[in-house]
C-alpha cells in the first residue's frame, strides 16, 4: 500500500525561489477587507506555480485507514463494555444454593467472605442505589437536552441568518476568496452547511456525554462489587469503564466529522475552501454543547456537594457519603454529569476545534490549493493513529500488567500517560512522513510558508510533550506524595485562613511551568507552520485523548463506588479500597483538568488565528486602542464568568444546605438511620438551580463575540479573544489545582499514612476541620468555575471563526456610525 | 499675565494638509530600528516646516506658576502638621493646677470628664505606646532602607553601563534620532544623567515615605486623644495628618521633578529629546523603591497582623490590639510601613512616572521639536493646578464643615472625591486652554497625529473621572453599607467556606466596572492623541493625589488610633469612635488601592507607548510568536508574583505565631495582664521576615524586564509588558476588593448596626468566627500581593523603557544566534 516515489528536489528549491520575493503589503491603517484579497490574488498567482510532491500514502489509503482506525475505536469501546457487564448485579440465586456461593459466580474469593459477611442484600442495595443515582443522571441531563434543545434551534437559525447575510442571501456563485481563479459556492450554501455541521457537532457532542454517563453509572456499583474481590478488580473494572468512554468519544467524533468532510464534498466538489469553512460549525457545535454540559453540570455537582458537606460532614458530624444525608444521591449523581458528561463532551470540543482549526487553515494552504486528500486529511490522520496507540496503551493497565496494592495504582495511571506518549510520538513521525508531502506551503496572515514534513512532526509532537510536562506538573501540585500539598496539610493547624493562603499561593504557583510549556509550544509550532502549526500542537496534545479521558473518567466512577459503598453499608475495608482508588482519581482529574486547559490554550489560538485568517486582518497590533480596549475587557471576562458561576454554586449549595437541614429538623428518626431521606427533593433542587444558574454565564460566553463583532468589529474582537486566552488560561490552571491541592491536603490527613500527617490528624481534629473547609472552598474552583472556563476561551474563539465572514461584511457599526 | 494673541487660522489648516500626505511604511517583517529612523527622518523633514500657534501662558509665568505650586503645597503641609502638632501628648500640669484642668488645654471639655475619668496616665501611656509604634517603624525602615541603598547603588551602576554601551561608551554628539537635522548630546550622558535621575527620584521616593511615616505615627496617638472630645476633632486630626503626607508628596514630586528638568537643561540646552529621555530615571527611581516599600512592607504588615489574630482572637479569645498580644505593637508599626510609607511611594512612583511618560513622548511631538516650554511643560502645569485644587478641597473636611456624628465620616470623605474631581474639571479646563496652543502634533508609532487643545482637555478629564467611578465602585463592592458586602456577611451562617466563595467572587465581579472604565479612557484618549493622552489621562487620574493620599492615609492613622485606645486601657466609648473611624477608612482605603491599581493600568500602558516609541517598534502584533508568547508569559507573571508574596505572608506569619505563642505560654501572668509581653521580639521576626521574603518578588520584576529585553528582544518584551498589564490589573483589583469586603463583613457583623447584622452577631458567633477567617485570608490579598501588583506593572515598563536603546541595540541576544 504505501510506495516511496523519488522527491524531485529541484522543488523544494523552486519553492525557496519564489518566496524570496517580497510581497506587496499596504499601510497597517489602510488595511481593509478588499484590499487583504487583491493582495492575496497576486499572491496566488505566484502560489498556483507550485505543485507538491505527492504523499506516500495515496488518497485511497487514506480514505481506508480513517474510518478503520475509527470503528476499531468503536468495537475496542464495546469490547470494553462487554467486560465490565459480566460483573454481575444481581445476586446469584443458584450459585447461593450450591458450593461455590462464596465466590459470587467468579474463580475468586471475596473478602466479605474471609469476615464472614456475605450479605446478598448488598448486591441488592448496590443495585438499587446505582439505579437511583442513573435515574438522577438521566433526568437530569434530559431536562438540561431540552433547554439546549432550543438554543441548539435558535442558534442554528441565527448561524444561517447571519452567514447567509453576507453576500445578502444570493445563491449565486462567486469567486474564492483565497484562490481567486476558481469559483466557490454562494455564501448561502456555506450558511447551511454550516449550520448543519453546527447541530452535527452538537448531537455528537451531547450523545457522546450522555453515553459517558450512562456507562460510568454502568460501572460505579460494579467497581464497589469487585472491590470486595481486592484493590486491582476494582481498579480494572473502573479503568476499563473510563475507557468505554475514551475510545467511543474519541472515535465517534472522528467517524462523524470524517463522514460530513465526504458528504459535504459531494456538494462543494473542488471548492474545499467553502467546504473546510463550514465544516467549523462542527466545533462550534461541540463546544457550545460543552458549555451547557460544564457549567450546568459543574453547579449541579458543586451545589450538592457543598450542600452535602456543609451540612453532613460540619454541623451533623456524619461522614461522607452517609446515606441519612438527604444530599448524597445528588452529590453522586452530580459527579456523573458533572465530571463525565461535561468533561467528556469539553474535551470532545476540544479535538473537534483543532480539527476544524488545522483544516480551516490547511484548505487554504498548498493542501487544498493542490487539492491533495491525504494531506488534507493529516488532523485526521493523527487522530487515527491516536486510537490505535491508546488502544495498546490501554491493554498495559487491564492485561499487560495487574495491580496488587493500593500504592500501584497511581503509579499505573502516571505509566499509561508515560507509555502513550512516547507511543504516540512514533506514530506521529510515521503519519508525517507518509501522510505528508516533504515540503508544502502554510497559509500564514496573508503570504504563504513553507514547510517541511519533519516541521510538522515537530509541532504536533511538542504539542504532545507539552501535555505531559502539564500532566506531570499538576501531579506534583496536587499529590499529597509531594511536598506542596504537604505543605498546605501542614499549614493548616493554624487554621483555615493559613489553609486558604497557602492553597492560593500554591494555585498561583502552579502556572508558572504549563506556562512556560504552553509557550514553548506556541513557540516552536508558531515559528515552524504558523497557525496551521498551532493546530496540530493541539492535536497532538489530544492525539491521547482516548487514555486521557479513561483515566479522567475513571476519577468519578471509583468517587461514586465509594460512595456506594458507603451508602450500602458495606466493610470498611472495602471502603479503604474505594478511597485508595479515589484518591489517585482527584490527581488524575487534576491532570485532566491540566490537560483539558493546555489544550484549550492552544486550540483557541488555533482558532483565533483561523478566525484572523479568514476575517480578513493582516496584523493584530496592540498599539491601536481598538485591539488594547478588547485586550483588557476580554482578560477580564475570565473573572466576569467565574463570578457568575462561583455564585451560582454558593447560591444553589445554600438552597441545598436548607433543604437537608429541612430534613434532618422534620424527619424524626433520620439522624438514626430508622428513616429514609427525601433524596429526589435535593436531585430537584440541583436540577432546577443549575439549569437555571447556567443560563448567565452561558450567555455571557455566546453573546460577547456576536455583540463585540457586530458593534466594535473584527480588530476589537481580536483583542477580546487573545485577552480571554491569555487570563483565562491562569485563572483556569490555578483555580483547578488549588481545588486539587485542598481535596488531597484533606485525604492526607483522613489517610494518616505518614507520621507528619498522623500529628496533623485524626478526622475531627482542628487541622482537618481546617481542611474540610479548604476542601469545600475548592470544590467550585476545580470543578466549576476553573474547567468551565476551558470552554470560555475555546467557544468564543470558535464562535467568532464561524461568523467571521459576517463581522467581515457588516461588523464595527459602532465605528462605522 | 495672561494675554490671548489671535490665532493664525490657517497654520492649523496648513497643518492638515500635510498630514494627509501618505507616509511611507514599511512591510512588518522587515521592520528594522534602522529602517524606522530612516521613515521618521524623511517625515522630520515635513514636521519641520510646521509652527505652532503659541500658548497664551508665557514661559516665564510657567517658569514661575510651577514652583510657586509647589512650594503652597509644602507650605500648606507644614501648616496641618502644626495644626496637629498642637495636641499635647504631654499632661498639661499646669491647666492640673487651676479650675481648668478638665479642658486639656482647650477649650472642650473631655468625655472622660463627663465619665469621671480624667487619668492624666492614659496620656502618658499613649505617648508611650506611640513612641513604641513610631521606634519599630523608624528601625524598620532603616533596616530596609540599608538593603535598598545597596540596590539602588547597584543598579545605578547598571543602568550607567547598560546605557553607556549602547554607543560603545563614545562622547562623541550624535545625530538625534527624531530630528535628524539637529545634533543630539551623547548616549554616555543620557546614561550619566539617566543615572543621576534615577537615585534623585529614588530618595525622593524614600523621603516621602519616611516622612508620611513620621507624621502618621505622629498623628496615631493625637487622633486617640481628640477622640475624647468628640469625633468631629478626631476625624480632624487624622484627615489634617493624612493631608500632611497627601501634599508634602504631591508638591515635592513636582519640585524635585521641576527642578531636574532645569538643571539638566543646563547640560542639554536644545536636545530636549536627550534632556526627557534621561528625565525617565525619575520615574524608575521613584518605581523601584516603591516595589521595596510595599513588598517589604505588606509583608511586615499581614505577618503581624496575621500572626497577631491568628494566637489572639482565635486562639486566646482576647480582642484585637489587646496589650496582652505581643505581636500588637509589631501590627501597628505594620500600618505604618505598609499602608503609608509603601502606598505613598507606590503612588509618588505613579505619578513620577506619568509625568515621564508624558513628558518623554512630548518632546518627540511638536512640544519638543519646537521648543514650546509652556506645552511642555503642561503634564507638571496640571500637577500645579491639581495642588491648588485639592488645597480647597482639603479646607471643605477641615474647615467649612465640622463632622458631629459617626454617620458623617464615609460621606465627607466621598464628598473629598466628588468636590476635587469637579473643580479640578476646571482646573484642567483652565490649564488645557492657556498652557496649549489651539493645535499641535504629537508623536504616534512613527507618525506625527494632529491634536486640539480640546481633545487633550478630554484626555485628561476622563481619566480623572474614570478615576471617581473606579473609587465609587470599590465603596460599593467594599463598603459594608450596600449589599455585596451584606452578602459575604450574610454568607457566614453557613460558615467559612461559603463567605470565601462568595467573598472571592464579590472581588472577580468587582472588577468589571472598572475595566470598562479603564478601557473607555484608554479608548478616549488614545484615540485622541495617542500615548500621550494616555499619559495625560493617567496624570488625570493622580491629579488629585493629594487628596486621595490624604483620605487614604488617614485610614491607617485611625486604625493605628483605635489600637492605641485599647492598648491605653480607655473607656470603650473612644474604642467606638476610632472604630467608626476606621470601619470609613477601610473603604477609603480599599478606594485608594482601587485608584493605584487604575492609575497604575493608564501610567503601564503609557510607559509601554513610550517604550514602545523609544525602542522603534512600529507595531506589537499579537500574531506573530514572540509578541504572543511574551503577551501568555507575561499575563502569567502577577500569578508568579502573587505566589510569592502570598507564600511569605503566609510563612512569616506562621513565625510569628510561634513567636506568640512562645510568650503566653512561658510568661507568667502575661493573659491575666500582669506581665508585659515582649514586643521587641516580634517586631524584629516581622522585620528579619519582610527583608528576606522580598528579595526574591523584587528579582522577578525588576530582572525580568532585563532577561526578557537582552535575550528575546524588544517585540517578546512588548508582550510581556502589555500581557502583564491586562492580567495584573484584573488580579490586582480582585485581591484587594474582596480583601476589603471580608474585612467590612467582619466590621458589619461585630458593629450589629442593623437588624440583620444582629442576628449575624455578636462577636464570637458562629458566623463572626467565619468572618474572621475571611478577614485574616484577606489581609495577604488586600495589603500585600493585590497592591504589589501596581507595582509590578508600572515597574517592568519603566525600567523598559530606561533599558529600551539598550535593548534596541544589543538585545534578542537568543534569537540573533
Amino acid at each position: 500500500m504505501l510506495t516511496c516515489p523519488p522527491y524531485p528536489l529541484y522543488l523544494s528549491l523552486y519553492i525557496h525561489t519564489i518566496n524570496t520575493t517580497p510581497l506587496p503589503t499596504t499601510p497597517l491603517s489602510q488595511t481593509t477587507s478588499l484590499n487583504f484579497s487583491n493582495n492575496l490574488s497576486s499572491q496566488n498567482v505566484v502560489v498556483s506555480f507550485l505543485s507538491m510532491a505527492p504523499t506516500v500514502l495515496s488518497t485511497f489509503a487514506t480514505e481506508i485507514i480513517i474510518p478503520v482506525c475509527a470503528v476499531i475505536g468503536i468495537v475496542f469501546s464495546l469490547i470494553q463494555w462487554f467486560l465490565v457487564s459480566r460483573v454481575k448485579m444481581t445476586p446469584d440465586r443458584n450459585a447461593n444454593n450450591n458450593n461455590n456461593s462464596n465466590k459470587n459466580g467468579y474463580d475468586d474469593y471475596l473478602i466479605e467472605e474471609e469476615e464472614g459477611v456475605n450479605d446478598h442484600n448488598v448486591v441488592v442495595k448496590c443495585a438499587e442505589i446505582q439505579n437511583a443515582i442513573s435515574e438522577g443522571a438521566t433526568s437530569f441531563l434530559f431536562t438540561e437536552y431540552q433547554y439546549v434543545g432550543i438554543f441548539m434551534v435558535v442558534f442554528a437559525i441565527l448561524i444561517f441568518l447571519f452567514l447567509g447575510s453576507v453576500e445578502g442571501f444570493s445563491t449565486k456563485s462567486q469567486k474564492c476568496t483565497y484562490n481567486v481563479h476558481q469559483m466557490c459556492k454562494p455564501a448561502l450554501a456555506t450558511a447551511a452547511f454550516s449550520t448543519i455541521a453546527f447541530l452535527l457537532g452538537a448531537i455528537t457532542s451531547l450523545i457522546s456525554g450522555f453515553l459517558g454517563m450512562k456507562i460510568a453509572t454502568y460501572a460505579n456499583a460494579r467497581t464497589t462489587l469487585e472491590a470486595r474481590k481486592g484493590v486491582g478488580k476494582a481498579f480494572v473494572t473502573a479503568f476499563r469503564s473510563g475507557a468505554v468512554m475514551g475510545f467511543l468519544l474519541a472515535a465517534s467524533g472522528l467517524l462523524v466529522l470524517y463522514i460530513a468532510i465526504n458528504l459535504f464534498k459531494l456538494y462543494y466538489g473542488d471548492d474545499w475552501e467553502g467546504l473546510f469553512e463550514a465544516i467549523t460549525g462542527y466545533g462550534l457545535g461541540g463546544s457550545s454543547m460543552a458549555l451547557f454540559g460544564r457549567v450546568g453540570g459543574g453547579i449541579y455537582t458543586k451545589a450538592a456537594d457543598v450542600g452535602a458537606d456543609l451540612v453532613g460532614k460540619i454541623e451533623r458530624n456524619i461522614p461522607e457519603d452517609d446515606p441519612r444525608n438527604p444530599a448524597v444521591i445528588a452529590d453522586n449523581v452530580g459527579d456523573n454529569v458533572g465530571d463525565i458528561a461535561g468533561m467528556g463532551s469539553d474535551l470532545f470540543g476540544s479535538y473537534a476545534e483543532s480539527s476544524c482549526a488545522a483544516l480551516v487553515v490547511a484548505s487554504i494552504s498548498s493542501f487544498g490549493i493542490e487539492h491533495d486528500f491525504t494531506a488534507m486529511c493529516y488532523p485526521l490522520l493523527v487522530s487515527s493513529v491516536g486510537i490505535i496507540v491508546c488502544l495498546i496503551t490501554t491493554l498495559f493497565a487491564t492485561d499487560f500488567f495487574e495491580i496488587k496494592v493500593v500504592d500501584e495504582i497511581q503509579s499505573a495511571l502516571k505509566k499509561q500517560l508515560i507509555i502513550s506518549t512516547v507511543l504516540m510520538t512514533v506514530g506521529i513521525a510515521i503519519v508525517s512522513f507518509i501522510g505528508l508531502p516533504t515540503s508544502f506551503t502554510i497559509f500564514n496572515f496573508g503570504v504563504q510558508k513553507v514547510v517541511y514534513n519533519w516541521q510538522l512532526f515537530l509541532c504536533v509532537c511538542v504539542g504532545l510533550w507539552a501535555g505531559l510536562i502539564i500532566g506531570f506538573v499538576t501531579e506534583y501540585y496536587t499529590s499529597n506524595a509531594y511536598s506542596p500539598v504537604q505543605d498546605v496539610a501542614d499549614s493548616c493547624r493554624t487554621g483555615a485562613a493559613t489553609n486558604v493562603i497557602f492553597g492560593l499561593a500554591l494555585g498561583y504557583k502552579s502556572v508558572i511551568i504549563p506556562i512556560f510549556a504552553i509557550a514553548i509550544s506556541i513557540f516552536v509550532s508558531f515559528s515552524f507552520a504558523a497557525m496551521y502549526g498551532i493546530a496540530v500542537a493541539a492535536l497532538g496534545m489530544l492525539s491521547t485523548i482516548a487514555t486521557g479521558l479513561a483515566i479522567d473518567a475513571y476519577g468519578p466512577i471509583s468517587d461514586n463506588a465509594g460512595g456506594i459503598a458507603e451508602m450500602a453499608g458495606m466493610s470498611h475495608r472495602i471502603r479503604e479500597r474505594t478511597d485508595a482508588l479515589d484518591a489517585a482519581g482527584n490527581t488524575t482529574a487534576a491532570i485532566g483538568k491540566g490537560f483539558a486547559i493546555g489544550s484549550a490554550a492552544l486550540v483557541s489560538l488555533a482558532l483565533f488565528g483561523a478566525f484572523v485568517s479568514r476575517a480578513g486582518i493582516e496584523t493584530v497590533d496592540v498599539l491601536t486602542p481598538k485591539v488594547f480596549i478588547g485586550l483588557i475587557v476580554g482578560a477580564m471576562l475570565p473573572y466576569w464568568f467565574s463570578a457568575m458561576t462561583m455564585k451560582s454554586v454558593g447560591s444553589a449549595a445554600l438552597k441545598m444546605v436548607e433543604e437537608v437541614r429541612r430534613q434532618f429538623n422534620t424527619i424524626p428518626g433520620l439522624m438514626e438511620g430508622l428513616a429514609k431521606p427525601d433524596y429526589t427533593t435535593c436531585v430537584k433542587i440541583s436540577t432546577d438551580a443549575s439549569i437555571k444558574e447556567m443560563i448567565p454565564p452561558g450567555a455571557l460566553v455566546i453573546l460577547t463575540p456576536l455583540i463585540v463583532g457586530t458593534f466594535f468589529g473584527v480588530e476589537t474582537l481580536s483583542g477580546v479573544l487573545a485577552g480571554a486566552l491569555v487570563s483565562g488560561v491562569q485563572v483556569a490552571i490555578s483555580a483547578s489545582n488549588t481545588g486539587g491541592a485542598w481535596d488531597n491536603a484533606k485525604k492526607y490527613i483522613e489517610a494518616g499514612a505518614s507520621e507528619h500527617a498522623r500529628t496533623l490528624g485524626p478526622k475531627g481534629s482542628e487541622p482537618h476541620k481546617a481542611a474540610v473547609i479548604g476542601d469545600t472552598i475548592g470544590d467550585p474552583l476545580k470543578d466549576t468555575s476553573g474547567p468551565s472556563l476551558n470552554i470560555l476561551i475555546k467557544l468564543m474563539a470558535v464562535e467568532s471563526l464561524v461568523f467571521a465572514p459576517f463581522f467581515a461584511a457588516h461588523g464595527g457599526l459602532l465605528f462605522k456610525l
